[in-house]
């Protein structure tokens, strides 16, 4: 990791992804990938994921953890529904110590929703309109639960369904907002070696990132270290300026390239 | 969620993953979905995972959040390899206030790789025998960089490479052990239902989840709430006797069908 020269031009977001479904290992948590790309190429510095259990106590530590980092961002996902362990609204508001009520621009959204499709509002679908105090909910173009946004300090939390369609539907309705938060662009280039193995790899990457501190290095074992080594190498770097961001990518990328060459390793441009 | 009756029973595991290349989204975590399953069915409760960068700090930190929370089991992945962002084992032994140094076991296990590769044994390759004080290398039939077992107080931590097939192959060696730490036999049942929405079966759940408190519960959507409704319930217990935990999944999932036909529901057994 190099985080040094970036950290303080960087903005943190936090993940929380919310399921039992996922620590029972039923699904695998794509929502997390998603959106840690989205936010990575907008120029945030995903710095933790965490996934808890459908319980109010659980869920309002995560968001209380993430507060307390002083996360620019915090986007959870999941528990919007109307069952009852649907929980992440009511344990938003329990972690923020405010009110946790029926908000009447959400209840709109919801009620708009039913009776168009000819429903009663029950009660288990009016709590989907169930708000902490001081929230927007955020219209669901693909489904019936709407999103949550509120501001805590300099901390936007933004709440998402785990379903995700109706997630992504609604994340993409606020990438304009979330690109202006950070103000970053971020470069990055990707190539394959073949022919040596990680570990000799490794001490060229500690020179160059030595040299290169602002850009980030990984690589990603790919075959086996042993008789048919492949690796994938991954370099990304931030800045105000794109064309900024784009040489300093470049540089250590070429530099590193001829550094892998000496050894006998072949190099693919993906 | 349904905790009351069967957390004291439980044993409570956490999963900490590491690797920027999670947090930036190249990666989807299918090794935390395949760890989460196999522990549920060998009884544990997969109670937290949490995702941090390759970072002594934000590693340690993980690891030392799961031992105060009195985990009966700590499995992590990623951050073995010998590159400078494999940090895992120094974080480990940082997080623990142990020393962290050569051991003879594991060194013998990495020299005799790369030796009948015909390679050198490197300083990046002597880094992978490196272990906390007291540790246990765990022989990785798949590749180079050893597992590493230390027990803390009640708390077993088992640290495994990133690469899914390494992984599997050190936790393959451990299933007995694991196994045996729990006791419990789990019961699952799953059914899916189509004609009526997530919020009409809420209610049900609801009755069913308080008739047969120690069966948990779940309803994942999987078609549209409005138009064409399609939910996936999945019901489970855990009991020591093997026969009681199938009985109640049978009993609650019995219940739960007749009230589902009631208002029209279709039911179809997976």
């Amino acid at each position: 990791m190099n985080s040094n020269s970036e950290a303080s031009e960087e903005r943190d977001a936090w993940i929380i992804s919310i399921g039992n479904e996922l620590l029972i290992g039923k699904v695998v948590n794509t929502n997390f990938s998603w959106l840690a790309e989205q936010l990575t190429s907008m120029g945030y510095r995903v710095k933790r994921e965490i996934t808890v259990m459908d319980d109010i106590q659980e869920i309002s530590w995560a968001f209380r953890e993430a507060l307390s980092s002083k996360a620019s961002l915090i986007i959870s996902t999941g528990g919007l529904g109307p069952t009852y362990d649907d929980k992440t609204s009511e344990a938003l508001a329990f972690a923020l110590g405010k009110r946790w009520q029926v908000d009447e621009k959400a209840l709109e959204m919801v009620k708009k929703k039913y009776e168009s499709a000819g429903m009663e509002v029950t009660e288990h679908r009016i709590k989907m309109a169930k708000l902490p105090e001081g929230a927007v909910p955020l219209e669901n173009p693909a489904g019936t639960a709407p999103g949550i946004m509120i501001k805590e300090g300099e901390t936007l939390i933004i709440v998402l369904p785990g379903v995700p369609k109706e997630m992504k539907a609604i994340f993409n309705g606020m990438v304009e907002e979330l690109r202006s938060r950070t103000g970053l662009a971020v470069a990055e280039a990707e190539f394959s070696v073949s022919g040596v193995p990680e570990s000799s790899i490794a001490p060229l990457i500690d020179k160059i990132v030595a040299q290169y501190p602002s850009v980030y290095v990984k690589s990603h074992p790919r075959g086996k270290e042993l008789g048919a080594p492949l690796l994938l190498i991954h370099l990304s770097a931030r800045s105000r300026d794109e064309k900024e961001a784009l040489s300093m990518v470049k540089q250590a990328e070429d530099a590193l390239i001829s550094l892998i060459k000496e050894i006998g390793g072949k190099v693919k441009k993906e």
